[in-house]
């Protein structure tokens, strides 16, 4: 099957809708978008899809009818991805929880304000192997963030990846990390033939926080109708193997056209 | 003389302006405001000024005989405030270096790229007592911002704050976090009669990080037709500290319209 994402939500593509839609851009797959204040078409569950990414786009722009419709296309094989956000989970508006799609995605969504915004330093860890988390340098340069929906994994979940929130002191000349608390980031699962997966944070400013620049080179990116955006290619990289594994969508196809696209790229991607 | 602030750039008021709009709107100030893309009109420098911000304002906006007026009116006892982004000292775009601005401002900007992503935490270090700084915990509870502006300070002026960038590196359970250096982040002077300020790093997403959020309590804001924005209030006590200082605008009188405004404030301003 070709490749065909929906993606709904991160307000507009002239946004902070412009970060996924031009990594998918420059990874030269097929999207087709729409912006968080339009409720959803019933022709866009039409199609078979490889991917449906539902981020800061509220519960309540997506139909029950429809709702079922997208649990179903999961059931017979697409793949389904949350992104964290105001609108997304619980968070201010979201309201995803006791709806079909929550259902259907690998983790229990809380029934109250679920939005943690984090004014002190917060890595991510890596706690178990996925592909979705493979080659990056979660030890050796671990990438931080600025905010996250607070989730827990369903029982028969995978956690890939946690937060790790720090409480930072100063000292004299000195700072005192302690540690304050870990939160699930990324939990992956199956939902019928489809692949599942929520990540708690954002993919745009301002709760990706550090992330967005992760990593020592850069990539530009910009889709049609989208503002330009300029990331980091580590970053750029975890995005795209998350994108890919939920979807099933070849890899290394998507990697390729970064790398030959843009010749200032200042490190391999 | 009433406040009247002048307010260029940080794109429009439906995104990153939404920020310090919404901030002089809650604390009462007046405020004319001019987006990133919209050459400055000279009417605009005909009224005495209390304050005029710069933010991701590229120099290209600002004709070589408004700036001169710019800086004859800061000669005379207006504030000029710089704060940072990728059009704002250098930057990406910015290219004030070599400007009449540039003369004003209490920094020597750089002139070539001077933009620093912070993909590894930085925290902000107070290393020196000023009004701007006054009555927040830098020590206890420091907030960490996600890039800035590399820029040096005048021989003159005064550092009050300055980033420390660390590098975290996990070992097993734990993490250590290494000091990667050090840049001035507030730097402050003055020009003539006028008191002016170089904040190196953004007031907006993505690099004001997590010090958009610092603080236990929470601000909403918005300014007519701007976004509304929810904020920390210690970053609103920050900024507007900054703001009263810089422009010689009464602070307790902002400060007491925060905190009468909005009932459901968690904390104390």
């Amino acid at each position: 099957m070709p490749v065909s994402m929906l993606y709904l939500g991160d307000t507009t593509l002239q946004t902070a809708a412009a970060y996924l839609a031009g990594l998918v851009h420059r990874a030269g797959w097929a999207l087709d978008y729409v912006p968080s204040h339009v409720p959803a078409a019933a022709e866009l569950f039409g199609p078979p899809r490889s991917l449906v990414v539902l981020s800061d786009y509220s519960a309540s722009r997506l139909a029950p009818s429809l709702q079922q419709r997208l649990v179903r296309l999961v059931e017979s094989g697409a793949g389904l991805l949350m992104i964290g956000g105001w609108e997304s989970y619980h968070g201010c508006g979201g309201d995803w929880d006791g709806t079909a799609v929550a259902t259907a995605l690998p983790v229990e969504i809380s029934d109250t304000d679920d939005r943690v915004n984090c004014d002190q330093p917060t890595l991510v860890r890596r706690v178990d192997e996925h592909p979705v988390a493979a080659g990056l340098p979660w030890d050796g340069h671990p990438p931080c963030i600025g905010g996250f929906n607070r989730f827990r994994p369903k029982a028969e979940a995978q956690v890939v990846l946690e937060t790790e929130r720090f409480r930072a002191i100063r000292e004299g000349e000195n700072v005192r990390f302690e540690l304050a608390g870990r939160d699930p980031l990324l939990v992956v699962g199956t939902w019928g033939e489809g692949r599942v997966a929520s990540l708690a944070t954002d993919i745009a400013p301002h709760w990706v926080g550090g992330m967005v620049d992760w990593g020592p080179g850069r990539v530009a990116a910009q889709a049609p109708g989208a503002e330009a955006v300029e990331v980091g290619d580590l970053y750029a990289r975890f995005f795209l193997q998350l994108l890919a594994w939920t979807g099933r969508i070849d890899l290394e196809s998507g990697i390729e056209n970064l790398k030959s696209e843009i010749q200032d790229l200042k490190s391999e991607i």
